[in-house]
């Protein structure tokens, strides 16, 4: 038994006395004790070594007090267990030196063990579970199959991704069978880390908000849609689209545990979109906290007077940036936690 | 008189035989001969130098055929014309090598003579008008201040601005009072543009998409409705707010004559939002040109099906990309023209 269940208990649509909190990217960036680890060991190491995985993902639980936990790890450790380099530049961010740019390339890629390939995320929620101690939640992801594509097609980050956008448009059925390859493993992976021990898993969809909603139905939505079929009667699922408000109608109908929804979308809107029935996360301009904490205060109280308390977990709209202040992060947390109505 | 009124019927909301076409950044890029000019003189120089700023207008109204010419320059000229360096880095984009960042930076910004220092654009536009001998009209156009901002201060292209955005939440009465300036600069600007031929006008809000409703209210929409309200007796004004759907209905208020959408918003919600009263604008998503030339021909079919053959401006959703077909492009124009219910 999990002794803080908010954030269960909002995933499951129970009644709570406050809403849970947690930050994407809560654990790293903006902490100063990862900034150490950092200096020590290159991304990917930290990533693959269990013990620095687990120490990474604790603290914003001892630091900042969030409600739940997520595993410190990344999207592209995917396409890496499918034999897809892909590299962490400092101040560069991913490179992928070798992307994929045609059928060849992509009938090429072998079928993936994601039990054997990714032995280190399995053992790394086993050790982050016992240092949790039944304290909080743990949160396990994995990337949208077309955001993963965005990365090994483009090779690198991008502000349109244009060339991935190209590919899809130029090869659809090799674009189809990038994605449903990329969905073959992240299922299995993700069914391993829920027997690992993960009490819920996201879905992030970055890049899903690049595309038109008819292009969303046809390149994202249906793989999304298999991941969280082949999930949810195991774990809560929740679906992260940044920028996806024209799909949240339809996600909500696929047997998601909640919706994550960013800051450009007002919280009635979300919740009329979602016919006011299901968990929402979010949706507070990660930006925002470079505000004096006052401001960051009183905009907490007005996100959660507009979300409701039941059925909602309170989130930042994107991941945290590496900027920002560690008191104003715990601002952002206490905030929450001192709300009432 | 001019001959093809199309694009001012369009803005007028006066029924039309078939949609007008034309394309944001059409001027530019893509084009063969745009890039023979790109090795011969930097970006700057061809935005300064009115015969080649003139000669760049008119090259996609012959080569592709595009019912409205938009006159080749640059957002960036404002803050160079308010003393702020940018210079345009190739294969880095924007930069600002003193960007602004606090109250005493903003506040030693001097009054901005619009009429003197941007003389080039409206002898360019004196020249364009020359050489387009009435046969299609010319928009003018401008960023809107929070975009602008967002380079001044972060001093460089970026996926999101935090720097600019933190600014703003740190500093919101430097950050208004360096927007006012910008306003200021930019309507007179405007003016002189209008004066010196120009048909219509666009506003573009880049980066407007990167604020919550909330923060638009504050930072962005105000501005641009100064703009539109010192020059709507003038000139039609079409506003462009990438990524900006939640404002559309509160710009439909505003005497604009059209407004511009992205290709992440459908035709019917575009429509519903601005209650079907005003011409609307795009929304192609550029990286959709890559397509085979049959799928793009139908896919403009199914645009002009879903917004309607009046009160409507067929436009990609963004910025023309610099790898498109020629051919492709041209397509596209040619969708349009050869549109039949």
């Amino acid at each position: 038994m999990i002794k803080n269940d908010l954030f269960l208990k909002a995933l499951k649509g129970e009644s709570v006395s406050r809403p849970p909190v947690w930050m994407m990217r809560q654990a790293g960036r903006y902490l100063p004790d990862f900034m150490k680890l950092k200096m020590e060991y290159d991304f990917f190491t930290r990533c693959q070594t269990p013990e620095l995985a687990a120490e990474i993902t604790v603290m914003p639980i001892h630091q900042i007090g969030t409600d739940a936990a997520i595993l410190f790890s990344d999207i592209l450790v995917i396409p890496q267990a499918m034999g897809i380099e892909v590299q962490m530049k400092p101040d560069f961010g991913p490179f992928v030196p070798n992307p994929i740019r045609n059928m060849q390339m992509v009938a090429n890629i072998p079928p993936t063990d994601a039990k054997e390939a990714l032995k280190y995320v399995y053992d790394a929620i086993k050790l982050t579970k016992q240092m949790l101690n039944d304290e909080v939640p743990l949160i396990g992801f994995a990337g949208s199959p077309w955001t993963i594509l965005c990365y090994v097609v483009e090779g690198r980050g991008s502000k349109t991704f244009d060339k991935a956008k190209g590919f899809c448009f130029e090869n659809p059925e090799a674009a189809h069978l990038l994605l449903q390859k990329i969905t073959d493993v992240t299922i299995d992976y993700l069914k391993e880390k829920v027997k690992a021990g993960v009490d819920a898993i996201q879905v992030f969809d970055s890049w899903g908000g690049l595309l038109s909603p008819k292009d969303y139905q046809e390149f994202s939505m249906p793989y999304i849609n298999q991941i969280t079929k082949a999930l949810k009667d195991l774990t809560p699922v929740i679906v992260f689209g940044k920028g996806c408000w024209f799909a949240l109608e339809d996600y909500a109908q696929t047997g998601v545990s909640a919706l994550g929804v960013d800051w450009t979308l007002n919280a009635d809107v979300a919740r009329k979109l979602t016919d006011n029935k299901i968990t929402l996360q979010g949706n507070f301009d990660p930006a925002r906290l470079l505000s004096p904490i006052p401001k960051i205060k009183s905009m907490v109280k007005e996100m959660i007077d507009a979300f409701g308390t039941d059925r909602y977990i309170a989130n930042l709209g994107h991941g945290i940036l590496p900027n920002i202040p560690v008191d104003h992060a715990k601002a952002f947390v206490d905030a929450v936690k001192e709300y009432e109505e």
